[in-house]
């Protein structure tokens, strides 16, 4: 990258205060029985802060946050809040059908102690672009947190439009956004309208190179649970304009994502994509148990091995 | 209906133990400041059981179960067990992500004392019949309560197919099904594949006669909040066989529907047909205060007046 | 059904020159190579109207018009038309993309002689409700022709909404609908607000009963290709009043209708369905060969098998 | 981009054969009583040259192809390739619901001298992935010409699989995929699996430098009918690995990209976009009119305006 004013000048359009870097979603190791395993979920914070990262996300999709009961989300803020010790930022997923529930997680992740929040959009219910709005409003006021908008239209049923999103963050609600919809066109978009101290965020594991090349702020990669300092490199290859070396450390990634596809069509993508993850994580030695919470599907022994293969074709094992 | 063969002798296909007949899915009342208003509660729930109705849900979708935090719900169910005292058994919505999720909520409505427990397929997560199966069996497993599956594809966005449906019922896991898919084929094949003692329930406002000629046991509609005579009228005249007279009173009843429709495009279809039942609870002097939970919007007094126009037209103001 | 008033005051609803009864969508037989063989369609077309039915619409889906290059199109509407010779109406679908594609359609059937239009909404392109008014209007205005609106969203993905088909039908633009979107309670909205002369007829094969038991006005069944006899019974009871007859004589048909799942997860719907009625009309010796079009997976022989177990079972063999 | 093992070398990955480079869906521009309007299309064809395309596609959905009639289209291909007479390649689209409608079109095209064909997978009929594979490969085989698949889930509501795109690449069957999907993730899963000589093109109009980036051969912007140039520009910076002059061409392309949302809800978003295109094409003084066909809702006087500023802005008029 010979311009120097090219990507590099990324975070000073985020702001000084906006969210960049790797933030990987924290995966929730889980005991035999289905308890959070909060000895496997420390190891699994070190092995990412080792990694490099430069902030956590919990109780995210990734962190299997639609299979946790009340109980559990509150042991894994508690864990991961107290374990971090404010080395690195901490943001919590409170993610629920409407703004009354959301609220009451987002107390309770108040009082955990983390820097931020991530919400979706109301989903189950029908919903309309003014109770969107509505929505977010409510959370940012209550709460006074930085608040990130998480777009997975494939779990909400609904995509945030790129002009719903800047109209929340010029009126200072939002302070980001969390972009899963795969539609880069749509990230694009925000990018190029965004004023400074609005984060935005990927959370596509296998386009990172562009989308820090368009000008995102981070990434928020599931994968990069697995392999954090591939992330890291990726992400700090970028910020040094050196964008070939980011690009051959991203196709090493996108193949290694391959994982997820693991369970092929005997479970669903949840299933397949989660327990890769928990298996990529214990062959790595990081977690004690592979185990994922119900009614998801099992990967067996041989889709395990399989992800093993993967493991050491990228040198992860 | 001269046949004495005829719809009448449905119910012995649903068993002796089927539930049937009406079973409105019942309105939560709220303060201005949206909290559960429990003397208009007390005050809907004897409206519906002086309208002669069968049995009671709470925490459904038209008691905005989505909206509700855990206390709230836990004040409905206890208000409305309470206040019922066994006269009719008292169905509880436990409508969460996944199964750990809905297994805490299946807790509380045992302990309040809920004869049954009404679940969907999960949803939020990228699921798959295999895990559904899971979802159910496990459901029914831990709580030991009669367990009916909730079928809503506009919420949920899986339609539950009839073949499953057959199957968790012959295996004991379900007691029956609430139907609200809109697809009236479906509801049918599952009519004519069960066995004895698994309750078909539709779920629809408008198509109540129609299925009961082909073999439902019940009806859970959201109007009949508003309405609990006519739909009683409505399945008493299909239980004596007297079709014509169920079918004006259900062609009434779907010119009083026209309710939900009054937000018009400003609010999605939540706001609009919730905010209507509430309206129009709130005109016939049954609950105190027509406010919906955030972030729905609310109905305008225009919109208020419009739904006058149709209670008085259908008779009930 | 004892009183008078009952669903046999229905055609006065549809009015004079509305179109009733039993009006299947006939199917397209061919030669191993896939051309037309028009000896079978007549064949099939004498079948028809031996078993009483009222009209006939060709190159509808069950037709396989999606699969129909133009002069295929062209040879079932002048085989048709010809063979028929007036006895009955022969409605023909018209179903392309958009209006200039349908227009030219219009104009074959127009000389071929047929007696109504059968449009979608358009599909394919990204629509809107003014355009589907506009391009409904313009067939009408272009073609002089009764136009029916067919609702299919499971193909076009767009839904018709009643307040929409009575607009245009108060307008004078639509004669009337064929409903084959799985949704009674729309289907009955529809039967509620229309005036005389608009012909509601619904595409369901398992609903027939209960559809006109509403007030529709005929029906559009796939499966009467297989046993128009059936379908004419369950109208004509019906028609009397017999409304247990009618039943009992659409359960049998329900059961009949499994036929389409014969194919199961290794092909498409539209294969299993099509290639079920072909291969029972090909097993009751009513077409020389099953044969369905490109890229349509064919059934197997035990496939075929089964067809011919569940005809045995339905008496029809 | 420093390094000249950079992007540069994605043509070899192509292979020799593979088409590369600026490949504009020609707009169909049409007189006031919507027949092709010949002239202006030979001048949109010079204009597009003089930008320096690579090579063209007509048919495609930027041409209205959903709205022609057979006529218009035979029209657009014969005054296409006669007079571009061999200075770049034409393909063409042959854009209908199932493999026999689509050899019909192939035939034309075939006979019209152009150089490849563009297919979607069937539409309008519940389809499968053995039937898109047998779909393809009748296509491939009866006409012998290069063929591409044409990704558009929005119109066609499935998504190409990467596994089966690959698949048919492996097998001869697919010259490459245009990727008009969104999903950048799935066009990078294409590029790193394919082999030499099958070409990744992207039908964005605002990715197409990270599309490049990440190795896709070429770009079918429909917004290069109205900038030819501004894409050339962008292509030819990126073969040069001049990488952020590609990203300030590309981010000016998709600010003037904001013209497709003038229509705003009035009108789908099939009649907003081709509208606008045709707009500024009758604004630059290329085309006589800016029709376009029916059922579109034509943009008003005010929006047309609205298109001029953009255009102004861009640098364009």
């Amino acid at each position: 990258m010979p311009d120097p004013a090219g990507p590099a000048s990324t975070p000073a359009a985020g702001g000084p205060s906006a969210l960049t870097g790797v933030i990987p979603p924290v995966c929730t190791p889980m005991t035999p029985d289905h308890e959070v395993d909060t000895r496997s979920l420390t190891r699994l914070v070190d092995h990412l802060l080792a990694g490099g990262v430069d902030a956590l996300f919990v109780l995210g999709s990734s962190s299997e946050v639609a299979y946790l009961p009340d109980a559990h989300r509150r042991a894994v803020l508690d864990t991961v809040v107290g374990h971090v010790s404010g080395q690195v930022p901490v943001l919590a997923g409170v993610i629920d059908m409407t703004t009354p529930r959301v609220l009451d997680h987002a107390r309770t992740a108040l009082e955990a102690g983390v820097s931020g929040l991530v919400a979706t959009a109301p989903f189950y219910t029908r919903t309309h672009p003014e109770e969107i709005r509505t929505h977010f409003r409510l959370i940012a006021a209550r709460t006074g947190l930085p608040l990130y908008a998480y777009d997975l239209p494939v779990s909400v049923h609904t995509k945030l439009p790129a002009a719903l999103l800047l109209e929340l963050a010029a009126e200072g609600v939002l302070a980001g956004v969390k972009d899963s919809s795969g539609d880069d066109g749509g990230l694009r978009e925000v990018i190029l309208g965004r004023g400074p101290g609005f984060s935005v965020l990927t959370g596509s594991e296998v386009t990172v190179d562009s989308a820090l090349w368009m000008g995102a702020d981070g990434v928020v990669p599931g994968l990069g649970n697995v392999d954090p300092h591939g992330y890291v490199r990726l992400a700090a290859c970028a910020g040094r304009g050196e964008w070939e070396a980011a690009r051959q450390e991203q196709e090493r990634l996108v193949r290694l994502f391959e994982i997820v596809r693991v369970g092929g069509t005997r479970m669903g993508g949840s299933s397949s994509g989660l327990g890769a993850f928990k298996a990529a994580l214990y062959l790595r030695g990081i977690i004690d148990c592979p185990v994922t919470a119900p009614p998801q599907v099992p990967l067996n022994d041989d889709e395990i091995a399989r992800v093993g293969k993967h493991l050491a074709a990228a040198g992860l094992l």
